[in-house]
Protein backbone atom coordinates (compact mmCIF):
# COMPACT_ATOMS: atom_id res chain seq x y z
CA UNK A 1 0.00 0.00 0.00
CA UNK A 2 1.62 3.26 -1.08
CA UNK A 3 1.84 5.99 1.15
CA UNK A 4 3.40 9.70 1.03
CA UNK A 5 6.73 9.99 3.05
CA UNK A 6 6.67 13.06 4.51
CA UNK A 7 10.80 14.37 4.72
CA UNK A 8 10.78 15.26 0.93
CA UNK A 9 13.56 17.56 1.67
CA UNK A 10 16.05 14.68 2.34
CA UNK A 11 17.18 12.17 -0.63
CA UNK A 12 16.51 8.61 0.33
CA UNK A 13 18.88 7.09 -2.33
CA UNK A 14 22.31 5.53 -1.51
CA UNK A 15 25.07 8.43 -2.79
CA UNK A 16 28.73 7.80 -2.85
CA UNK A 17 30.16 9.67 0.11
CA UNK A 18 33.04 11.87 -1.63
CA UNK A 19 35.11 14.68 0.12
CA UNK A 20 34.98 18.33 -1.66
CA UNK A 21 38.63 20.30 -1.68
CA UNK A 22 38.76 23.81 -1.97
CA UNK A 23 41.24 26.73 -1.10
CA UNK A 24 39.65 28.62 1.96
CA UNK A 25 40.58 32.47 2.02
CA UNK A 26 44.22 31.00 0.84
CA UNK A 27 44.63 27.55 3.07
CA UNK A 28 43.36 24.05 1.97
CA UNK A 29 40.08 23.20 3.10
CA UNK A 30 37.64 20.02 3.07
CA UNK A 31 33.90 19.24 3.38
CA UNK A 32 32.00 16.09 3.17
CA UNK A 33 29.80 15.96 0.05
CA UNK A 34 27.54 13.65 -1.41
CA UNK A 35 24.93 15.50 -3.71
CA UNK A 36 26.96 15.61 -7.09
CA UNK A 37 26.36 14.11 -10.63
CA UNK A 38 27.98 13.98 -14.11
CA UNK A 39 26.22 16.52 -16.11
CA UNK A 40 27.92 16.78 -19.47
CA UNK A 41 30.09 14.00 -21.34
CA UNK A 42 31.93 16.34 -24.20
CA UNK A 43 33.03 18.39 -22.39
CA UNK A 44 33.30 16.26 -19.49
CA UNK A 45 31.45 17.65 -16.70
CA UNK A 46 30.15 17.18 -13.58
CA UNK A 47 27.49 19.51 -11.11
CA UNK A 48 28.10 19.70 -7.28
CA UNK A 49 25.12 21.39 -5.07
CA UNK A 50 26.46 22.90 -1.64
CA UNK A 51 24.76 25.06 0.95
CA UNK A 52 25.32 28.42 0.74
CA UNK A 53 26.24 28.90 4.71
CA UNK A 54 28.86 25.96 3.65
CA UNK A 55 32.57 28.00 4.09
CA UNK A 56 33.52 25.53 0.90
CA UNK A 57 30.70 27.90 -1.11
CA UNK A 58 32.20 30.89 -1.19
CA UNK A 59 35.71 29.23 -1.49
CA UNK A 60 34.03 27.40 -4.92
CA UNK A 61 32.84 30.62 -5.53
CA UNK A 62 36.35 32.89 -4.95
CA UNK A 63 38.72 30.45 -6.29
CA UNK A 64 36.62 29.27 -9.46
CA UNK A 65 38.57 25.90 -8.71
CA UNK A 66 37.68 22.50 -6.75
CA UNK A 67 38.49 18.72 -6.40
CA UNK A 68 36.30 15.70 -5.40
CA UNK A 69 37.96 12.90 -3.88
CA UNK A 70 36.90 9.76 -3.69
CA UNK A 71 37.63 8.44 -0.19
CA UNK A 72 38.28 4.85 0.72
CA UNK A 73 35.99 2.92 3.73
CA UNK A 74 39.79 3.28 6.00
CA UNK A 75 39.15 6.72 5.70
CA UNK A 76 35.70 6.95 6.91
CA UNK A 77 36.11 8.37 10.57
CA UNK A 78 38.54 11.64 9.13
CA UNK A 79 35.45 12.07 5.52
CA UNK A 80 33.16 11.90 8.78
CA UNK A 81 35.05 14.54 10.83
CA UNK A 82 35.49 16.93 7.51
CA UNK A 83 31.67 17.05 7.87
CA UNK A 84 31.17 17.69 11.22
CA UNK A 85 33.26 21.20 11.58
CA UNK A 86 32.77 23.83 9.60
CA UNK A 87 35.90 25.74 7.99
CA UNK A 88 34.02 28.76 9.39
CA UNK A 89 35.42 27.49 12.91
CA UNK A 90 38.18 25.10 12.41
CA UNK A 91 41.42 24.70 10.14
CA UNK A 92 41.09 21.50 8.24
CA UNK A 93 44.28 22.27 5.90
CA UNK A 94 45.93 19.64 7.69
CA UNK A 95 43.86 16.78 7.85
CA UNK A 96 44.79 15.08 4.71
CA UNK A 97 48.33 15.30 2.87
CA UNK A 98 47.61 16.64 -0.35
CA UNK A 99 49.30 17.18 -4.08
CA UNK A 100 47.93 19.24 -7.30
CA UNK A 101 47.56 18.90 -11.02
CA UNK A 102 47.28 21.83 -13.53
CA UNK A 103 45.25 23.68 -11.03
CA UNK A 104 46.30 25.90 -8.43
CA UNK A 105 43.09 25.75 -6.08
CA UNK A 106 41.95 22.60 -6.43
CA UNK A 107 44.02 20.15 -3.85
CA UNK A 108 43.32 16.71 -4.26
CA UNK A 109 43.76 14.51 -1.33
CA UNK A 110 47.17 11.94 -1.75
CA UNK A 111 45.29 8.68 0.08
CA UNK A 112 42.33 8.28 -1.80
CA UNK A 113 42.43 6.36 -4.45
CA UNK A 114 40.64 8.43 -7.45
CA UNK A 115 40.21 12.21 -7.11
CA UNK A 116 38.70 14.79 -10.06
CA UNK A 117 40.35 18.67 -10.80
CA UNK A 118 37.77 20.69 -11.31
CA UNK A 119 37.20 24.13 -13.24
CA UNK A 120 33.42 26.25 -12.31
CA UNK A 121 32.25 26.96 -15.84
CA UNK A 122 28.55 27.94 -14.07
CA UNK A 123 26.79 28.40 -10.92
CA UNK A 124 23.06 27.80 -10.94
CA UNK A 125 21.46 29.79 -8.18
CA UNK A 126 18.73 27.98 -6.33
CA UNK A 127 17.10 29.16 -2.67
CA UNK A 128 19.39 27.41 -0.26
CA UNK A 129 22.14 25.91 -2.80
CA UNK A 130 24.34 26.79 -5.28
CA UNK A 131 24.89 24.08 -7.94
CA UNK A 132 28.06 24.42 -9.66
CA UNK A 133 29.18 22.73 -13.30
CA UNK A 134 32.57 22.37 -13.75
CA UNK A 135 34.84 21.06 -16.69
CA UNK A 136 36.44 18.14 -15.39
CA UNK A 137 40.11 18.90 -15.91
CA UNK A 138 41.76 15.50 -14.86
CA UNK A 139 41.21 12.57 -13.21
CA UNK A 140 43.82 11.09 -11.25
CA UNK A 141 44.35 7.26 -9.91
CA UNK A 142 47.14 4.74 -9.66
CA UNK A 143 47.62 1.43 -11.00
CA UNK A 144 46.70 -0.36 -8.12
CA UNK A 145 43.32 0.48 -8.25
CA UNK A 146 42.69 -0.89 -11.92
CA UNK A 147 42.03 -3.70 -13.55
CA UNK A 148 42.12 -4.12 -17.00
CA UNK A 149 42.40 0.06 -17.50
CA UNK A 150 39.44 0.42 -15.64
CA UNK A 151 38.73 1.64 -11.86
CA UNK A 152 37.84 -1.38 -9.68
CA UNK A 153 35.32 -0.32 -7.15
CA UNK A 154 36.54 -3.46 -5.40
CA UNK A 155 40.01 -2.14 -4.99
CA UNK A 156 39.06 1.62 -4.53
CA UNK A 157 36.71 0.23 -1.66
CA UNK A 158 34.60 3.33 -1.87
CA UNK A 159 31.36 3.99 0.34
CA UNK A 160 27.66 5.29 0.36
CA UNK A 161 25.95 7.27 2.51
CA UNK A 162 21.97 6.95 3.01
CA UNK A 163 19.66 9.88 4.48
CA UNK A 164 17.07 10.43 6.69
CA UNK A 165 18.69 7.02 8.69
CA UNK A 166 22.22 8.80 8.08
CA UNK A 167 24.13 5.41 7.43
CA UNK A 168 27.24 4.46 5.74
CA UNK A 169 27.26 1.38 3.92
CA UNK A 170 29.96 -0.39 1.94
CA UNK A 171 29.53 -1.80 -2.04
CA UNK A 172 28.24 -5.21 -1.83
CA UNK A 173 28.42 -8.06 -4.20
CA UNK A 174 28.78 -7.84 -8.16
CA UNK A 175 25.42 -8.25 -9.94
CA UNK A 176 26.19 -8.57 -13.74
CA UNK A 177 27.25 -6.55 -16.32
CA UNK A 178 25.37 -2.96 -17.84
CA UNK A 179 24.09 -2.40 -20.48
CA UNK A 180 24.21 -6.37 -20.84
CA UNK A 181 21.93 -8.59 -18.26
CA UNK A 182 18.70 -6.92 -19.93
CA UNK A 183 19.40 -8.69 -23.66
CA UNK A 184 17.81 -11.71 -22.53
CA UNK A 185 14.82 -9.62 -21.59
CA UNK A 186 14.81 -7.42 -24.74
CA UNK A 187 15.12 -11.47 -26.66
CA UNK A 188 11.71 -12.40 -24.74
CA UNK A 189 9.75 -9.58 -25.59
CA UNK A 190 10.58 -9.84 -29.04
CA UNK B 1 51.89 6.79 -8.11
CA UNK B 2 49.70 8.33 -8.92
CA UNK B 3 48.24 8.67 -13.08
CA UNK B 4 45.89 10.29 -15.26
CA UNK B 5 42.90 8.51 -16.23
CA UNK B 6 42.30 9.23 -19.73
CA UNK B 7 38.62 8.37 -19.61
CA UNK B 8 37.30 11.71 -18.08
CA UNK B 9 33.95 11.45 -20.46
CA UNK B 10 33.30 8.47 -17.73
CA UNK B 11 32.53 9.11 -14.46
CA UNK B 12 34.23 6.78 -11.88
CA UNK B 13 31.90 7.33 -8.95
CA UNK B 14 29.24 4.58 -7.93
CA UNK B 15 25.80 5.92 -8.31
CA UNK B 16 22.35 4.34 -7.29
CA UNK B 17 20.59 3.10 -10.33
CA UNK B 18 17.41 4.64 -11.30
CA UNK B 19 14.52 4.59 -13.73
CA UNK B 20 13.30 7.85 -15.04
CA UNK B 21 9.63 7.25 -16.49
CA UNK B 22 8.36 10.03 -18.72
CA UNK B 23 4.96 10.96 -20.87
CA UNK B 24 6.62 10.63 -24.26
CA UNK B 25 3.69 11.60 -26.65
CA UNK B 26 1.25 10.61 -24.31
CA UNK B 27 2.16 7.18 -23.58
CA UNK B 28 4.48 6.19 -20.81
CA UNK B 29 7.72 5.70 -20.80
CA UNK B 30 10.63 4.63 -19.22
CA UNK B 31 14.50 5.19 -19.39
CA UNK B 32 17.45 3.84 -17.01
CA UNK B 33 18.90 7.00 -15.48
CA UNK B 34 21.86 7.18 -12.93
CA UNK B 35 22.90 11.27 -13.16
CA UNK B 36 21.22 12.64 -10.91
CA UNK B 37 21.75 14.67 -7.91
CA UNK B 38 19.63 16.83 -5.01
CA UNK B 39 20.36 20.57 -5.82
CA UNK B 40 18.36 22.34 -2.79
CA UNK B 41 16.78 21.44 0.47
CA UNK B 42 13.86 23.89 0.49
CA UNK B 43 11.86 23.87 -1.69
CA UNK B 44 13.15 20.01 -1.96
CA UNK B 45 14.62 20.17 -5.59
CA UNK B 46 16.30 17.25 -7.41
CA UNK B 47 18.18 17.60 -10.31
CA UNK B 48 18.83 14.76 -13.72
CA UNK B 49 20.95 14.96 -16.42
CA UNK B 50 19.52 13.45 -19.73
CA UNK B 51 21.33 13.26 -23.01
CA UNK B 52 19.57 15.33 -25.77
CA UNK B 53 19.57 12.18 -27.75
CA UNK B 54 17.34 10.23 -25.45
CA UNK B 55 13.51 10.32 -26.22
CA UNK B 56 13.28 11.27 -22.85
CA UNK B 57 14.82 14.20 -23.19
CA UNK B 58 11.86 15.81 -25.26
CA UNK B 59 9.67 14.00 -23.08
CA UNK B 60 10.50 15.84 -20.04
CA UNK B 61 10.53 19.38 -21.78
CA UNK B 62 7.37 18.91 -23.53
CA UNK B 63 5.39 18.17 -20.07
CA UNK B 64 7.33 19.23 -17.57
CA UNK B 65 6.92 16.22 -15.09
CA UNK B 66 8.79 13.12 -14.65
CA UNK B 67 9.20 10.42 -11.91
CA UNK B 68 12.23 9.05 -10.34
CA UNK B 69 11.79 5.23 -9.84
CA UNK B 70 14.29 3.18 -7.31
CA UNK B 71 14.41 -0.16 -8.66
CA UNK B 72 15.40 -3.22 -6.51
CA UNK B 73 18.09 -5.78 -6.93
CA UNK B 74 15.05 -8.36 -8.19
CA UNK B 75 13.92 -5.47 -11.32
CA UNK B 76 17.72 -5.24 -12.63
CA UNK B 77 17.62 -7.54 -15.67
CA UNK B 78 13.91 -5.00 -16.90
CA UNK B 79 16.21 -1.92 -15.39
CA UNK B 80 18.82 -2.57 -17.59
CA UNK B 81 16.43 -3.24 -20.63
CA UNK B 82 14.98 -0.12 -20.10
CA UNK B 83 18.40 1.58 -21.00
CA UNK B 84 19.29 -0.52 -23.66
CA UNK B 85 16.04 0.02 -25.90
CA UNK B 86 14.99 3.78 -26.87
CA UNK B 87 11.27 5.00 -26.58
CA UNK B 88 12.27 6.55 -30.37
CA UNK B 89 11.74 2.87 -31.71
CA UNK B 90 10.37 0.95 -28.87
CA UNK B 91 7.02 0.74 -26.92
CA UNK B 92 8.06 0.38 -22.76
CA UNK B 93 4.62 1.67 -22.29
CA UNK B 94 3.56 -2.04 -20.65
CA UNK B 95 7.26 -2.54 -19.22
CA UNK B 96 5.93 -1.79 -15.23
CA UNK B 97 2.57 -0.79 -14.07
CA UNK B 98 2.08 2.20 -12.81
CA UNK B 99 0.46 4.51 -10.80
CA UNK B 100 -0.13 8.43 -10.42
CA UNK B 101 0.45 11.10 -7.66
CA UNK B 102 -0.53 14.50 -8.30
CA UNK B 103 0.62 15.05 -11.75
CA UNK B 104 -0.86 13.67 -14.90
CA UNK B 105 2.37 13.00 -16.41
CA UNK B 106 4.75 11.72 -14.38
CA UNK B 107 3.73 7.93 -14.15
CA UNK B 108 5.52 6.00 -11.08
CA UNK B 109 6.54 2.10 -10.86
CA UNK B 110 4.11 0.22 -8.53
CA UNK B 111 6.83 -2.36 -8.05
CA UNK B 112 9.15 0.04 -7.05
CA UNK B 113 9.83 0.41 -3.30
CA UNK B 114 10.49 4.51 -3.52
CA UNK B 115 9.09 6.61 -6.22
CA UNK B 116 9.62 9.85 -6.56
CA UNK B 117 7.20 12.81 -7.93
CA UNK B 118 8.99 15.84 -10.07
CA UNK B 119 7.52 18.71 -11.90
CA UNK B 120 10.13 20.57 -13.35
CA UNK B 121 11.71 24.18 -12.67
CA UNK B 122 14.90 25.07 -14.42
CA UNK B 123 16.55 23.96 -17.31
CA UNK B 124 20.22 23.73 -17.64
CA UNK B 125 21.60 23.60 -21.18
CA UNK B 126 24.97 22.05 -21.48
CA UNK B 127 26.45 20.51 -24.73
CA UNK B 128 25.60 17.18 -25.06
CA UNK B 129 22.89 16.76 -22.30
CA UNK B 130 20.51 18.86 -20.35
CA UNK B 131 19.92 19.33 -16.41
CA UNK B 132 16.72 19.45 -15.22
CA UNK B 133 15.99 20.74 -12.22
CA UNK B 134 12.94 19.84 -10.50
CA UNK B 135 10.74 20.15 -7.04
CA UNK B 136 9.82 17.31 -5.63
CA UNK B 137 6.48 17.03 -5.39
CA UNK B 138 5.89 13.80 -3.19
CA UNK B 139 8.18 11.09 -2.12
CA UNK B 140 6.04 7.42 -2.24
CA UNK B 141 6.67 4.37 -0.39
CA UNK B 142 5.48 1.47 1.53
CA UNK B 143 5.44 1.02 4.67
CA UNK B 144 7.66 -2.49 4.20
CA UNK B 145 9.91 -0.43 3.56
CA UNK B 146 10.39 1.82 6.50
CA UNK B 147 12.67 1.22 9.75
CA UNK B 148 11.47 3.52 12.72
CA UNK B 149 9.77 5.47 9.63
CA UNK B 150 12.54 6.33 7.62
CA UNK B 151 13.71 4.50 4.62
CA UNK B 152 15.64 1.00 4.97
CA UNK B 153 18.18 0.11 2.21
CA UNK B 154 18.40 -3.24 3.73
CA UNK B 155 14.84 -3.50 2.90
CA UNK B 156 14.72 -1.87 -0.43
CA UNK B 157 17.72 -3.32 -1.85
CA UNK B 158 18.38 -0.81 -4.80
CA UNK B 159 21.85 -1.47 -6.79
CA UNK B 160 24.73 0.69 -8.26
CA UNK B 161 26.43 0.87 -11.08
CA UNK B 162 29.81 1.31 -12.03
CA UNK B 163 31.44 3.11 -15.44
CA UNK B 164 33.40 2.66 -17.38
CA UNK B 165 33.69 -0.78 -16.18
CA UNK B 166 29.80 -1.40 -16.14
CA UNK B 167 28.76 -3.28 -13.62
CA UNK B 168 26.06 -3.06 -11.17
CA UNK B 169 26.50 -4.19 -7.47
CA UNK B 170 24.59 -4.45 -4.35
CA UNK B 171 24.74 -2.57 -1.51
CA UNK B 172 26.33 -3.73 1.52
CA UNK B 173 27.07 -4.01 4.82
CA UNK B 174 26.84 -1.33 7.50
CA UNK B 175 29.71 0.75 8.41
CA UNK B 176 28.05 2.77 11.08
CA UNK B 177 26.40 6.44 11.87
CA UNK B 178 27.07 9.46 9.30
CA UNK B 179 27.96 12.70 11.47
CA UNK B 180 28.99 10.28 14.41
CA UNK B 181 31.62 8.04 13.38
CA UNK B 182 34.07 10.88 13.10
CA UNK B 183 33.27 12.42 16.54
CA UNK B 184 35.83 10.29 18.41
CA UNK B 185 38.63 11.85 15.86
CA UNK B 186 37.29 15.35 16.25
CA UNK B 187 37.64 14.16 20.43
CA UNK B 188 41.33 13.28 19.77
CA UNK B 189 41.95 16.42 17.68
CA UNK B 190 41.36 18.71 19.98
Amino acid sequence: MKRIFEQKNIFCLPWAQTILGTHLNGKVNFMALDWLTRVNIAPPMLGICVNKNNASHGAVIDTGEFSINLPTVDMIEKTDYAGLVSGKHVDKSDLFEVFYGELKSAPMISECPLTIECKLSQTVDLPTHSFFIAEIINIYTEDAFLSEGKPDIMKIRPFLLTMPDNNYWAVGENLGKAWSVGKQFRTTRR
